[in-house]
């Protein structure tokens, strides 16, 4: 687990979502109440197994030399009230982050959307740093929710999956759609797509399609 | 054709084209009623000549560990359907699934448009995944058309060519002049290029020019 | 402080701030009233410890066998103004320099700048090269100000830092936030952020936070 | 001359100038009435200093195994008809084709701009491949104009210097500026430079800064 996490801070950086340090990835540890993350004020170069840090569900640092994410505390909420959860990725993500700065959903207007996401990326609320707030907003947010992101507002994206590499896709695709429904939307509106075809296209891609093999 | 194909990913990646594993290329076995498709779920990095997976022209699957990619049955049915065709290109390509998302065709105003593909490139139906609905919106679009790249609607650009490679340079130059023609009309109306204008660079860049050799 | 100096402009490479030769960094060396910066006509893949200059704080050539950095007599009037400042950054980056051609700070609607600037990122005097313009432009407009970056009128971004990996840094968030601001407003107007909630992020980012380790 | 013709097509690359082959540099052999340039047909990975080509200046073949570029005759046109220029480069860059595609030219609103372009970087004529009209077209709108590059209408670029290496910077910076400028008018008008300020730079840079060293 300490190496898949840090190996996919690479993807983050791969697909242009992270500036500097501010984006991390974590990932529960199976069968433990315990999650694996990136380390504060560490590069996304300087990244190995051996330094990434472990904490309980309540964000406190178990195993590692570095403190843990300043993001921890969020990522430690989830975790705790989201028990299918085992992935968690922050980003500030330029498009993504751009529709939470406008506290805007993303629409679906895109079959890869529907496929991913089930409908539209939703907003989660506006949220300070410091306590469970952030925690709790992206909670509220998903659970129950088709999405696995949800752009916070003012602030960037969180995206879960039941593992760490299926919270990655997650940020990636949000990303994705994230510009290319804003591209679309700066020279007029998209055709919107009937409700019937997303709920057709999200149950194929989550069933179907899914008990092959993934995409 | 499984090397070809496989290495021809690569282009797909350079070019941005694609997010996460959302792309493929396909090739046409020369004399057989077969083509060399990419696994569904294979990361881009780890495809190999080997890893390829054969397809009839059914789209079912003839050799190969992998299951091919969910997009295999359009593949097929545009190969059933255009003898002609060598290779086929899918790609979820940021400008051009944006003009998709709104239904437009992108207008023929830069020349390297009419070179490739002599006018605009269409529009074709809103199709769901798991029949041979996107096929038929592909071929019924681009038989008897110039253009090798439909905008198919809501979703993404399929693109055709004599061989893979042909069909990756016509996903390439796709994306291009999507972007190019969004961001001239970002800030006012691309001037038009008389339709005789279109057809003489057209003609050339097919005839003389292919004569001697590929651009 | 020279290999510093030399290797931290390869992050300007990296995150894209700069075309052909058009950005540099320079850096106090500690206890001296001399810095090092980059030498003029040198491309960033050629840059090495050796041949990085060093200059006095009036901007004259100390050490090194090419010219300083035509952006020198900047440089060296902020360090001769602020004594606080252990580096500085001077880019064109494109979403930062598109807001200076408008002469337009950047508003603080992303928890991120708020963070990092701890308000907006301010706009400076148009000013010509070949005099103190430029370096009293900056100094006038960051002197007191939170803000570490300055948007200069038609021109591009200066940064400091208490060091120049800290310059750097804000230079790599500055145009993050440039670009995203600038994504947001494209299509509406961003949500603001409560003076107040920007006063505790500032406060806490800068110290609760900057206590433990640099993020 | 071969092998800096062949090195100079990475810059293309490296700053996403070009797409596919659709690009090209040539350099003209002093003392010669001969240049170098790209070959038609090959990627830019496999060139080499061996298979550029050699072209009278009425664009005829004099020494290589392919064929020149297509766009020879307008590179042959310019060193015919303008003496000076050593250097000239081709490409469809998406920011300058998007205001070629508009046939605006692009003002001058950033110092950078005075500097390298001595004010605005203006539109050539609409004019068909295939016999001088595009040289033509080159020559007259650059013949006595500060600026080194030529938005031709509806097409792309075409950028000269006094040698290759000149030429693509021109080509860069005139990329960066219309990519710029572009970013700048989306959200509101630039603010204008006087005229005087414009000619004080770029003044600067062409003399006193000039007789140092190239930037």
């Amino acid at each position: 687990m300490r190496k898949a996490v840090a190996d996919l801070h690479a993807e983050l950086v791969r697909y242009n979502l992270v500036a500097w340090t501010a984006g991390n990835v974590s990932g529960r540890i199976p069968g433990e109440d315990l999650f694996v993350i990136k380390p504060s004020g560490v590069s996304y170069d300087e990244l190995t197994p051996e330094n990434m840090v472990v904490c309980d569900l309540d964000g406190n640092l178990v195993e590692g030399e570095h403190s843990p994410s300043s993001d921890t505390a969020a990522h430690a909420y989830v975790y705790r009230n989201m028990p299918d959860v085992g992935g968690v990725v922050h980003t500030h993500s330029t498009y993504a982050s751009a529709w939470a700065a406008r506290g805007e959903a993303i629409p679906c207007v895109l079959t890869a959307m529907a496929d991913e996401f089930g409908g539209e990326i939703p907003i989660g609320p506006f949220a300070l740093i410091g306590d469970d707030s952030i925690g709790q907003g992206i909670v509220e947010t998903l659970k129950g929710h088709r999405s696995k992101a949800v752009l916070m507002r003012n602030h960037g994206v969180f995206s879960i999956g039941k593992d760490p590499k299926a919270a990655v896709k997650a940020a990636v695709m949000c990303e994705d759609v994230a510009r290319t429904v804003h591209v679309a939307r700066q020279l007029g509106e998209p055709l919107p797509i009937p409700q019937d075809d997303i709920d057709r296209l999200y149950d194929r891609y989550q069933n179907v399609y899914g008990q092959r093999s993934p995409r």
